[in-house]
């Protein structure tokens, strides 16, 4: 067979198990938004099954056949063209996927059920010692996970290849140290200002119907397409999709919490858009699919905070917002309502925290996980290592384990190495938006105008069209000309949180 | 093998085929719920992907040797055991489905699509000329069909086997006859009476969420389990699922119709509560799933017609209707309002024809149906065969074709011996209630009290959690005694409209 007849094979394949991968989508959507509550055991075997059949598509042998085949052939030497991307993406996962052992699979699955139960309790009765057991379990059977991959530094590098390809504990530690060299202090001096955001106006009374009109209408001018998407209620959001032109958001709406609703109706926004931008005809394959999670986190913190909570994107929505919540909005000028939604203030819980802090919650957890990981910090030790972590880098301390180092569902669900991409794409986002606007000039003064198309169209081309041709560090090159580095990103939070809090 | 065993294996098959046919119900409700408008395509290959995996595995070779194994057991004898009933049940089925060449059903699937497209250019443009090609065609697979499934008198027997097991041309024919006699000259003497029903509050200002509310809150009060379903909103309102506690209903709303809304919620809700009544642990199985269409439908128009449009329904819900919508229901007294939902007159189309008229309607298209297919009707004498019909059965003449043979989209789909189901539906309610009355006592007296478990526990016991186990003839017998007949609709359609309409 030549190349070509062996990668038409390949594509019809990956094509139907993409087909049976987004059916999952739907169904995983509709358990989030619309399952009736007694609806959950058959739900589950639902699941079960579909994963199942992806699973066993993944991992046929005529899948691992075709693609030795094509890897020895000329047509796949381009990295970047079809067969090429196609190729080595695909033999990366299929290498992964056959790897791993069955019986660790089951067991990991069987372990995080329990783990989670256990995490949830105690984390309701603040009680780390309910949890440790389970996460010493969790922590060797990922550490076994890491071994069957296999790695050259170190573990953790086999386990952040699931989420961001070809990232390191060293690379991602080098750029994160660096971070958190310059961001704890920007933090300190924030917290040493005794400057006080207005941000009362925040829990005012913003009618929770008028909020999904005005987060919709907001949504759909920065570009998602409606006719190939929606934006539904979950009690957490998230971006999903069950087919290529059919993105699922979600959102919450709280009468006294405006920014919570809008400003994840706009994250939620930014990674649909990527999941728009990407090449349709590719769908669920390689060259349609996103580069990494922290690319796609890059394009919803763009949107979040580079784009909407900036200065020019309240110019042209402040006026809608007036006419949309008279009073709530009554007697407040945009300078202070700015002020309001970029408040920054350490605080304990990573999800509620703000641009400026954000990341330092996520550096704990890099730096934990990873010498938990390297054996360098055992789980009875965890609550210490966590609390005096907080207290060094953010600046507080937790005055209980519920609120501190049993804060977040990863560990007990076995992922480790996901939290950092968090912090990669916020860096991409700072590094992207550097280039993009100077490709395209003034950014701010394109939203003042309501002009949000010429980023996105920038995006698109550089970014969403690339699918997975690059990995995420090429695309930092090929698009910013350098390496990913803190400086955009700890530039543009001097600037902001400086003028706002009056230093620097 | 024991028959145990190999019980056990096809049980295991079998629930795993309907774990996949029910994913195809989340994706179908989905589609006609919340898909984005661009999603269709891919949502067409998703269901394509599901039917062929459903079809492949309800034609597979083991399990037509496992059902050949069972047949010829001990185990098997009783038809109303597990095994009984399952082996009776998917033998049936394995032998229709691989009775049909694979050519067959594609060329049936094929000419549906273009049957489809070209009946709704001939009804948008009132030109039956555009739909008789494919008439002819589809009629003509419609036989080829008949033949490969194999029948005794009728080819229309063959075909009524797919939504009617057991029944034949002749055996519903001779029971829609003694109808007719009986129904024409009872709509008739409707006419002829000269009263028109105050039906103008109908048309008021009912506020579409108050209305949403209202139904939701009927369908909870007759019964409808809403944390094992839903109900939403589309265009056609229908009943689905996703699983076994997991029942999708749907209506549409409309300001100025109040009736519309709220008695297609009263409908669906019979058949949702006929869906949560079957045995859950046998979903998808025959013991756990529904004996037939018409049996289906008996449970709708039960729930819709002899409760929902009775005075004793109407002495409980009749204050809190006035309470809801005080505007349009003022003035308006208890009695006025029964006979205004209770209007009756000759109509031109069928979904929107009344309790009285309703079962002319079938009548015309099962005399036209079973003319086509047994060869006594030309596809090019439709026309005039349905004018002449309807003005001697309903007694009006259609001035259109697009109002008249092309009203409905069962043809073009290949549906042919669907409709006389409807009247079944019809027919056995009237005639299970009866005998529910005489188990129950007073039912009106019940309603009025707002006791709806009675006659529910009764449909429970009786009808829902039988299954299959018994055909739709055997349950009839079973339960009231005696074979279905026209008189117990009669009895009920004479005595309500004769006190409507001031006459008999």
């Amino acid at each position: 067979m030549s190349a070509a007849e062996t990668f038409a094979k390949l594509r019809a394949h990956a094509r139907e198990t993409a087909l049976v991968a987004s059916i999952g989508g739907l169904v995983e959507w509709d358990e989030q938004t619309y399952l009736p509550p007694s609806g959950g055991d058959w739900r589950a075997e639902q699941q079960a099954y579909l994963a199942g059949v992806v699973h066993a598509r993944s991992t046929a042998p005529a899948l691992g056949e075709w693609l030795a085949e094509l890897r020895d052939s000329d047509e796949a030497r381009d990295p970047e063209s079809d067969i090429g991307c196609v190729t080595r993406e695909l033999s990366r996962r299929y290498e992964r996927e056959t790897k791993l052992p069955g019986d660790l699979v089951e067991e990991i699955a069987r372990t995080s059920s329990k783990a989670h139960h256990a995490w949830t309790t105690a984390r309701r009765s603040d009680d780390f010692a309910i949890f440790r057991p389970w996460l010493e379990q969790m922590l060797a059977l990922q550490r076994r996970k890491a071994e069957a991959f296999g790695y050259e530094a170190s573990p953790y590098d086999a386990l952040i290849e699931d989420y961001e390809p070809g990232e390191t504990a060293e690379s991602v530690g080098s750029v994160l140290t660096g971070l958190r060299a310059e961001l704890a202090p920007l933090v300190q001096a924030i917290v040493g200002s005794g400057v006080a955001a207005p941000s009362e106006v925040l829990r005012e009374s913003f009618d929770v119907e008028t909020q999904a009109i005005f987060g919709k209408a907001a949504a759909q001018a920065i570009g998602f397409d409606f006719a190939s998407g929606r934006l539904d209620v979950t009690a957490h959001p998230f971006c999903g999709g069950a087919g290529p032109n059919d993105v699922r958001m979600t959102t919450r709406y709280n009468e006294h919490d405006f920014a919570d609703a809008f400003f994840s109706t706009l994250h939620e926004t930014g990674h649909g858009l990527y999941e728009q931008g990407l090449p349709g005809e590719w769908f669920g394959l390689p060259p349609g699919e996103a580069i990494s999670l922290g690319i796609h986190e890059s394009q919803s913190r763009m949107w979040e905070n580079l784009v909407g909570r900036g200065r020019g994107f309240w110019r042209h929505f402040f006026g809608p917002l007036g006419e949309a919540f008279p009073v709530a909005m009554k007697g407040v000028d945009p300078e202070s309502w700015y002020f309001a939604i970029n408040e920054a203030k350490p605080s304990l819980i990573r999800t509620e925290s703000d641009e400026a802090t954000y990341n330092l919650h996520v550096i704990v957890r890099f730096e934990l996980e990873r010498a938990m990981i390297e054996g360098d910090l055992l789980p009875s030790d965890l609550p210490a290592a966590w609390n005096e972590k907080y207290a060094s880098i953010v600046g507080i301390t937790p005055p209980s384990d519920a609120n501190g180092c049993l804060q977040d569902v990863h560990w007990s669900a076995g992922l480790f190495g996901y939290f950092p991409t968090y912090s990669l794409g916020n860096l991409y986002s700072a590094q992207f938006f550097d280039q993009a606007e100077a490709d395209l000039g003034d950014l701010e003064a394109m939203f003042a105008a309501g002009e949000f198309d010429p980023l996105l169209g920038w995006l698109r081309k550089n970014i969403h069209q690339v699918g997975q041709r690059l990995s995420a560090s090429q695309l930092v090159e090929r698009v910013t000309g350098k390496p990913l580095s803190h400086e955009p990103l700890m530039r543009r939070l001097k600037a902001k949180f400086g003028e706002l809090y009056g230093f620097g």
